[in-house]
């Protein structure tokens, strides 16, 4: 990874009507010009780490290796809760230690974590409520232009967790839960392909959905336009989770459903 | 153009809350470090085709030769609608042939249309449900990094026509359409300066503007500080079309009326 | 400043929906390949000089020296207001003259203003409603890429000053103003720490604010989270103004306040 190349994303909840991502822009070509600065999406709901740490590993295969991913939604800001670089076999990682890099870091194979107490890789002045441009901006920075996750602190292996747990699959059903509703109404949950092939399984051609004490039968397509006018499929989508839509509407509106629900998929009669 | 000034701008109906405008970044970004991307909008209506290309015919004009534009409002994503790319005289297309790149791309003159089936211009695996990320920008990537679109497939005819119309000359009237209605309300018609030249007409100082069964009498004015508080006036806009606009208002919501609708306009008595 | 570094930020009330801001970087790049652009927003209500001009001066310490700032809120396009470049101590500001770009520019030092009358660096055909893309984008590519504001035009002193003033002190209190409410619902007031340290004034640990004929107790804290559950407080915010705050909760929404509402603050018994 040369200087030239670097590219740094962001991911945030800091919407797009206050000046703060120009600010945190503004801060990292200030430290290292070259960067090319890839913004995911500002506009997680406040506060909400897991929306967070979802957008971010639905993001972060798409960028090429030594990529710098810095996301900030970040509650506890200025208090106690410590600020990390996580050390990926393709990436690093920069935020708040709450569990929003945990998702996309883990897909990729976490190597090490290190807190961030190196001041000469922060801002001259660091206010206790904007963290985003006066610690994460700078140090992703730092990292672009060439110095190492290890310079930025102690090395720390009580990181806090995920905000989420993957698919749990019992005998014939399969309990996954609702990420994300994404702006189509798509219905993305937690199952992904690859833990369906670990666990050498099959979708039938038909899958009961229970979602409380509603149920669904849905039909496994292959894409949106499978679906026939109103009807309900799943699919797996282009982030290899499974998704339930319908052709041109929002599956969401139509099951009223909403991310955080458990979903219970029966597998096999 | 080289290499280094490349321009790839982007168009979607993808939103900025998911993370699909930063993965079209990413991608094209690790095929073609150099290229210069500029997003026009990705606020377009779900699935709203027409809306997306005039955004389209609206901005081009303004991005210098040899720009890349990567349009995606795409309903029939991963069915058997084809993927293309439009050579125009100042500018290449690529997105869906669904008429979105239509507009745009005849306003500059098109010279050949191509399908896209040059699986080594795509990404290595592509999803059913995500060609932005999978087939329009690693194609547009290629194109900006030096590929030519003869590259990219066969050439074809019978591509989707536009999804809207000039505006029609009758006698004494002139039949148009509202394509939009923009951020401040004015309400932008498919009527250019250009057609009305073309037609050795000369509007008159004031105007019939007939929506429906309703009928309002308007001034034709330079610019919006033309016109007196609450008066609604029909001016040329900066991008050629005929608008329909109040003063620090909104006229599309005094005048009630949205995008599709036919407006008559009495061009003399 | 060379032109490898230049940064142009981009401040308007354009939105994201409609093409303008994708067309004003199309215009910069084309002048100016080299530039680096950074939106700082484009979400400012429409036509609020006075919101355009405090997210401006919220952003602008940010940037680094020999930033060019440009900024689009515009009521007045195509009539007799002119256009404006302002030259600090620190950067440069374009856009009209309507008080705009006074915040931002007053707190690094004004040392020249210029009418822009110089056709040589506007866009060869100059629209009478989008002066954005037509006069104040191409000026600033061209300040970006070696021209001086000298160039633009004639020096100007009789330009319109600021949208807003600062706080005024009087005996134990001190009448300040709502700004602005950000993202997180904080009401940030025009009651800088600077102007505290210039007066001499140190913050009790509990303030009375009234605002209206309603009056607030409030605790004074370094950071949001150490309030508790449910209070509202008061802090100096990351930009350097008295901010009053609640926990991950809409502080606005609470107190039920609005930009430009006078709060008047007791400063001791």
């Amino acid at each position: 990874m040369s200087a030239q190349s670097s590219v740094i994303s962001l991911l945030s909840d800091f919407g797009l009507v206050d000046p703060f991502v120009g600010e945190l822009k503004a801060v990292i070509i200030s430290i290292c010009p070259m960067a090319r600065i890839i913004d995911i999406s500002h506009e997680v709901d406040r506060f909400n780490i897991r929306m967070g740490a979802f957008l971010l590993a639905e993001a972060s295969p798409a960028f090429q290796e030594g990529a710098i991913h810095v996301a900030v939604v970040d509650p506890g800001v200025g208090s106690s809760r410590r600020a990390i670089v996580v050390k990926t076999r393709r990436a690093a990682y920069v935020g708040p230690d709450n569990g929003l890099l945990l998702p996309a870091a883990l897909a990729e194979g976490i190597l090490r974590v290190f807190e961030i107490t190196n001041r000469s890789m922060m801002r001259r002045e660091v206010s206790l409520t904007f963290h985003g441009r006066d610690i994460f901006a700078p140090v992703a920075a730092h990292l672009a232009c060439g110095q190492l996750p290890e310079e930025c602190g102690p090395e720390v292996t009580d990181y806090v967790k995920s905000p989420y747990g993957n698919a749990v699959f019992e005998r014939k059903t399969v309990i996954c839960e609702i990420l994300h509703v994404d702006r189509f109404g798509n219905i993305v949950t937690n199952l992904s392909q690859n833990s369906l092939s670990q666990h050498n399984i099959t979708l039938a051609e038909k899958l009961i959905l229970s979602v409380g004490n509603r149920r669904f039968s849905t039909r496994v397509v292959g894409t949106f336009s499978d679906l026939r006018e109103g009807e309900v499929g799943a699919l797996f989508g282009s982030h290899g989770f499974l998704e339930v839509a319908a052709r041109e509407k929002s599956a969401a509106e139509k099951l009223r459903v909403n991310p955080g629900i458990p979903v219970r998929i029966r597998l096999s009669d």
